[in-house]
């Protein structure tokens, strides 16, 4: 179950040299159609690496044939040189697809790097990897692409959502960075379902709002994230757009939920649930305020139900962003109502926080809307592979 | 050298045992006169605590007589109890300073609390504690009243500026939960200067702004925050008013400095100037985005000088809030320029970031204006005194 599972796909995961340990850093997928129908979302950040900048041109017109994906380095913050090297790394895929009798045109090869930030990749090595992924090339180079992709990452994450007769396949990877708009992840998903252009991105751009811009690790946005769909319409078949959207929606959020459950050196993963908002908006907003609060992430790692924290992280919301009486706010956690407006509850020796996942509920009563927005907590480890990441 | 430099003050601190060390947690300063004018800048956040309230009240006429202020709680999400708590505080303090020959009205005196959220404080303790504290009143007071307001702090922090024949002097609190609008501190100013109302709340926002504003040592903003300066005029001197301004300004850049230094488990203190802004409002806004990024600040505890989270950060900030070309930002570390227009430029191994003092300088390039923010690393000093707290 990965991006080959839907028709009409192939991929690879090879070990070019790029990653020291020798791992494989250097993935292909390539859609034989018939369609080449594509659709992306990007990072919101503004200081954006190469080989996005690359994409986004390449996947302005709704069609991609290939994606190549390298670990090892982000080739972000790399200057003109580094555009350079994605466009180079583009020709490589066309000139490699070729001699292997499959002809693209480089406008239709996205490329995709994740690694440390500020510096040049082997391109000597990628280059190299390049070939060899064209070589690797098959129905079952699903798994390997995944592998291919991870840098902190502690397993790869795949997901197939099946609607028989067609399907969707996705591969991702992502650890740290965590943070919308999007996180530091790559994304790629995959359908033999017959798509086009529009609905490829009015349904990429839902499913993502929904789930991987709802998971907040650690507040860090990204400068290399993409999540991109590519449509063989193998099955032959154009589903119901509900229905693809539902499976769409299903196969995102699978993955959102392994990139938290993977985050660096968590402890806990935690849903937020912010209700009776005055809108969906709202709601996020007072989420997104907690799940980047320090000492509440801090809390939670040390089993500790300290509610205070939750409700000062809400009180920081301005009231135009998300209106609400604080005198109202009432708290769960794992169930337990600690905090009744805005004050003591239920004892809250009564909260378990020795499982994994974690749920926190605040009740605005200001309106109907909610939202879920998942985060990890704060941990020895998460200082400890953050502060040796480069050196 | 602390409040009661200042001539017209006295002030004291006194373990009332609601500290379960048994430590000092009870302090008062009281204002002799002639004059009693005060001014005072509150936390913005919503959620805000029982005392705050009182005090938000009480201020509000530009006049105290004295500050009763406790540790070992923080009397925030007590609901209206917790309000009814602060304001028989304040009746006690005017009790126990009627029986020592001295009258005041409950509406001129201020109430501070700090500690644990969301747990109703010892009142039968408390209450003791005001009347230890108006009995141990003198003019010696001010460092043990500094004292009585430390919750985590390691070190008590005084300030006095001397501008014969006025002075302004000052104590904080402060060791985490330090972020703008303000941190978790609590800060008392005093001074001997000739003040009207005016004045002295245009001389202390402008100060504020500029310095306990410009400290962000976690993203967490408190509930309990607040910074007042009391004059008593026993100087009988009005000073110039930029020299006052000068004076309070060096006074509270003195304090805020001290609780950066304090911060809770950090091993750096870091100045973040921005610089080459549009404004002074788009430079702090990406400075505060950086200290704000748990990535960089996990890679200075561990001596990396990893640039790329510094842009990744910046990138962070909307462009109508910071306009700015990405490709052009500039970065300097303890004084190496690591990055020139988005791209390595000096080794970064020329960076020796093992003294405390951190210095990161960003240049936007897009216009003259520009601010410093300083904040700390992100240790494992930090997470373990912040997931164990009120356990």
């Amino acid at each position: 179950m990965s991006v080959t599972t839907p028709v009409g796909f192939l991929a690879s995961g090879v070990a070019a040299g790029l990653r020291k340990s020798g791992k494989p850093d250097v993935a292909l997928v390539y859609n034989e159609g018939p369609l080449h129908v594509a659709a992306a979302v990007f990072t919101s950040n503004r200081v954006i690496a190469a080989p996005i900048l690359w994409t986004r041109q390449t996947a302005a017109d709704g069609r991609l044939d290939a994606v190549i994906i390298n670990s090892g380095g982000a080739n972000a913050c790399t200057g003109l040189d580094g555009f350079d090297d994605s466009q180079t790394t583009a020709e490589r895929v066309v000139e490699a697809l070729k001699k292997s009798g499959r002809e693209v045109a480089e406008t239709d090869v996205a490329v995709c790097s994740t690694g440390l930030i500020g510096v040049r990749l082997d391109m000597k090595r990628l280059l190299k990897g390049v070939d060899d992924a064209v070589h690797a090339l098959s129905q079952a180079g699903g798994s390997d692409a995944a592998k291919a992709i991870m840098t902190t990452d502690k397993v790869p994450k795949c997901v197939a959502v099946r609607r028989e007769p067609w399907s969707i396949g996705g591969i991702a990877k992502g650890a740290g960075m965590l943070a919308p708009g999007l996180a530091t992840m790559i994304v790629i998903l995959t359908t033999d379902a017959v798509l086009d252009e529009r609905r490829a991105k009015g349904a990429l751009e839902e499913a993502v709002r929904g789930t991987f811009n709802r998971i907040d690790s650690d507040g860090c946005m990204s400068t290399n994230d993409i999540v991109l769909l590519m449509a063989s319409g193998a099955s032959g078949v154009t589903p119901d757009p509900d229905e693809f959207e539902d499976a769409l929606d299903a196969a995102c959020a699978s993955l959102a939920r392994a990139l938290v459950a993977d985050a660096e050196g968590a402890s806990h993963d935690i849903a937020i649930t912010v209700q009776g908002a005055t809108t969906e908006e709202a709601a996020e907003a007072v989420a997104r305020a907690i799940s980047r609060s320090s000492l509440f992430k801090a809390a939670i790692f040390g089993n500790d139900p300290n509610w205070g924290r939750i409700l000062a992280a809400a009180g920081t919301v301005p009231v135009d962003v998300a209106p609400f009486d604080p005198l109202l706010l009432d708290v769960w956690i794992n169930g337990v109502q600690v905090c009744r407006a805005q004050a003591a509850h239920e004892d809250r020796s009564l909260v378990d926080l020795k499982p994994r996942e974690v749920s926190v509920v605040v009740d605005l009563h200001a309106g109907e809307a909610s939202a879920t927005l998942w985060t990890n907590d704060l941990t020895h480890d998460y200082v400890e592979e953050n502060s040796a990441y480069s050196t």
